[in-house]
C-alpha cells in the first residue's frame, strides 16, 4: 500500500541523486578538471533493442556537456540552479510545471543562469532524468494536463495532497470516466474485473465504445489516449499491464501518425528512451485500423499526403518497425496510397466497431 | 430535478421540431413552390447585441438555402436524410459525433445525400439547430470530447447511461477533478459552498491553483477552459452562473487569442450567436492578464508577432470588443508591443498567482 511514508522516501532518494549530482561537479572542480556530464545521445540512429526489458533504449554514442566554453560553463549553471530548485521543491513537497521553471529561472539572482527560452529548459530537465535515473514526476515536475481518462472495471485509490480518495472507474465517476492524475504513481489498484486494457486513440471513438456499453460487456478497462498520449497515460498502461497481468491492445487510427502513437505506447519514444522501461508496454498490440482493414472492411477513406508518405517511408527505417508485420503493413499503405480513421467504422453503422470490428479483430488476436 | 421522464420530453420535442421542418419541405412541394429554407448570415457583421437577453445574437441578414439548382436541391436532400437519421436517433435514444454522421451518411442508399467533407455536414447540423431552436446536444450529437474539468466545493448528480451519479467535485474526485461530460444538461446541481467560479485557460495554471489550495480556502469552483472551451464547458458555466447565482471571472493568458476565448464565454461566439443565450454568461468578467499587468506587474513577455497585431485590430472592430475598458487595454497592448502567459506569474514564486495576483485583482474587481 502506498502510504505517505513510502512517498516522503521516494522524494528523499530523488533529493539525494540531485545533490549527489551536484557534488559530482564540486569534486571534479576540487580536482582541478573542467566539469562535465555526459549525456547519451537521442536520436533514431542511438536506440537500440534491449532484450532483457524487451524495450528500445539509448545506444553507446553519448554527447558530453563540458563546461570548457562559456557556453558550456552557462549549461552547468543553469543544471546548478535547477538542482538547487528540484531539491529545494522535493524538500518542500510542492510540485511545478516545465513551464513555470522556465519563468521561474526570471527570479534567480545570477541572470547567466537563467533560461533563454523553454527548449532549454525542458531539455535540461531530460538531461538530469537521465543522469540521476530519476524520472521527472519523482522530481515533482508536472507536465501540461493531457485530460486522458479511465472507464472500465477497476478499483482504484489515488493519494491526493487532500487524502486518499478511492475511486471505481464505472460506478464513481460520469460519463466523461476518471482523469488520469500528472502522476499516476499515485495510484494504487484495489480491486478489478477486468479482462483487457484497450487503448483509444480518439475520443469520438472512446465515447462511441462507451455508449455501445463495450467496456461493461467484455469487461474492458478503456484508457483515452487523447491522440499522442502523455506520460502519465502511458505509464499507467504499463502498471496496468505489469501488476494486473492485463493484456493491452491499442486502437487508433489507420495512418502513419497513429502507428507512431502505438510505437509510443508500446516500444517506447525515441525522445524519452531513458524510460522505456518505466513508460512503454512492449506486450502492447495494435488491434487497428491496419491498412489491411481498409482493403477488407472497404472502408471510406482519404488520399495520402505527401507528408503521410514521408512518415511511412520513415517508419520503414525505424527500428522500431523492423517486424514483417509493419513492413508488410506499411507497405501495403503506400501501395493503396489510402488511410482511414476510426470512425470511419461508422461507415457501416455506429454498431459495426462493438458488434464485429473489434470482436473479429480480438479474436484474431486471440485477446476474446 | 431532472429525470428519466424529463429526458424523454426533451428528446420527444427535438424530434418533433426536426419532423416539423421536413414536413414544411413537403409542403412547400405540395404547394407547388420551390423548397427553401432561411437562416441568418453567420459572420461577425451579422451579430448584433441583444439588449433584452445581454448576449450577442445574429441580426437580420439572412441567406436562403434553396432548392432551385442542383446544388441547393441536394442540400436539401442532405437536410432530410440526416432528419431522418436524427430523428431515429432520438427515437432509439442512441447519440453520435459530428464525424460519425459525416461517415455514416456513406451508408445512405441514396448516393447524392452523402456528404462531401465533413465541413458540409458540420454546417449542415448548425443549421438545423438555428432552423429548429432545438441545440446540436439535444439531437444527440456529441461532440469530440473535450477533457475539460472541475474541481470545487460543488455536489452534482449527473445521469449517465448507467444511472445516477453523485459526485463532490473535491471530495469524490482525483487531482484531475471532475471531467465534464458532453452533455451538461444531464447534470443536476446539489448542493454547493462556493461564492465564485473561476475559468481558468490553461492546464499548467489550472494545477498550479489546485496544489496551491486556492479553490479550498477562497471556495472558488475552478472550470479548466484547455483553450478555447467546448460547448459543454461554457454551457456548464452559464448554468453555474444562473442556477447557482455566482459571479464567473475568466482567467487566461494576456494575448489577442485568449480575449476571444473570454468573448467566448462572456458574449458568445460568433459561430453559435444561435446559441448565445444558452453558452454565454454575459456577466462573466475578465481576471487577466490584462496589458495592464505586464507593465504594472513587469512580467517575462514575448514580443507581439504580426498574427498577434493583426489580432488585436481584428478585435478593435469585433463588435463584442467595443467597451472603453478593452480598447484600452487592447490599445495599450500594440503600444508596448508585447504579451504574457499566465504562467508568467511564476517569475515571481509559484505561490505569486495565490497570494498576491489573485486577491488583488478579485479584490479590485469586487469579487472578493
Amino acid at each position: 500500500m502506498s502510504t505517505e511514508s513510502d512517498s516522503d522516501v521516494k522524494d528523499e532518494l530523488a533529493r539525494k541523486r540531485l545533490i549527489e549530482l551536484a557534488s559530482e561537479f564540486y569534486d571534479q572542480f576540487a580536482e582541478g578538471t573542467v566539469p562535465e556530464m555526459e549525456i547519451p545521445t537521442r536520436t533514431k540512429s542511438n536506440i537500440v533493442f534491449d532484450e532483457k526489458k524487451d524495450v528500445w533504449v539509448y545506444g553507446d554514442r553519448t554527447s558530453t556537456r563540458s563546461a570548457n566554453s562559456v557556453r558550456g560553463a552557462q549549461k552547468l549553471l543553469k543544471a546548478i540552479y535547477t538542482i538547487e530548485f528540484l531539491a529545494e521543491q522535493l524538500d518542500q513537497d510542492r510540485s511545478s510545471t516545465l513551464r513555470e521553471l522556465y519563468y521561474l529561472s526570471e527570479s534567480w539572482d545570477e541572470e547567466r543562469a537563467q533560461f533563454n527560452d523553454q527548449d532549454e529548459s525542458n531539455q535540461l530537465v531530460e538531461d538530469l532524468e537521465i543522469v540521476s535515473e530519476v524520472t521527472r514526476e519523482d522530481f515533482h515536475m508536472r507536465p501540461e494536463e493531457s485530460g486522458a481518462t479511465i472507464m472500465g472495471p477497476l478499483f482504484l485509490r489515488e493519494q491526493t495532497r487532500r487524502g486518499e480518495r478511492d475511486i471505481h472507474c464505472q460506478e464513481d465517476v460520469g460519463e466523461g470516466g476518471y482523469q488520469i492524475p500528472n502522476n499516476p504513481d499515485t495510484i494504487e489498484f484495489l480491486d478489478h474485473d477486468a479482462d483487457f486494457v484497450l487503448c483509444v486513440e480518439t475520443g469520438g471513438m472512446r465515447d462511441r465504445l462507451v455508449e455501445n456499453g463495450f467496456d461493461e460487456e467484455y469487461n474492458v478497462i478503456v484508457v483515452h489516449l487523447k491522440g499522442q498520449p502523455a506520460r502519465a497515460t502511458r505509464r499507467i498502461t504499463r502498471r496496468l499491464h505489469d501488476e494486473l497481468e492485463l493484456p493491452v491492445v491499442v486502437f487508433c487510427d489507420g495512418d502513419p501518425w497513429s502507428y507512431r502513437i502505438y510505437a509510443s505506447v508500446s516500444y517506447g519514444s525515441i525522445k524519452s528512451a531513458h524510460l522505456s522501461e518505466y513508460l512503454a508496454t512492449p506486450a502492447a498490440e495494435y488491434v487497428g485500423i491496419q491498412p489491411v482493414d481498409i482493403v477488407n472492411y472497404d472502408l471510406p477513406t482519404d488520399p495520402l499526403s505527401d507528408s503521410d508518405i514521408n512518415a511511412l517511408e520513415s517508419e520503414l527505417d525505424d527500428p522500431r518497425f523492423q517486424s514483417d508485420y509493419w513492413r508488410e503493413q506499411i507497405e501495403l499503405q503506400l501501395d493503396i496510397g489510402k488511410k482511414a480513421e476510426q470512425q470511419a467504422l461508422a461507415s457501416r453503422g455506429l454498431d459495426f466497431v462493438t458488434d464485429t470490428y473489434l470482436p473479429e479483430r480480438l479474436g484474431e488476436m486471440g485477446v476474446l
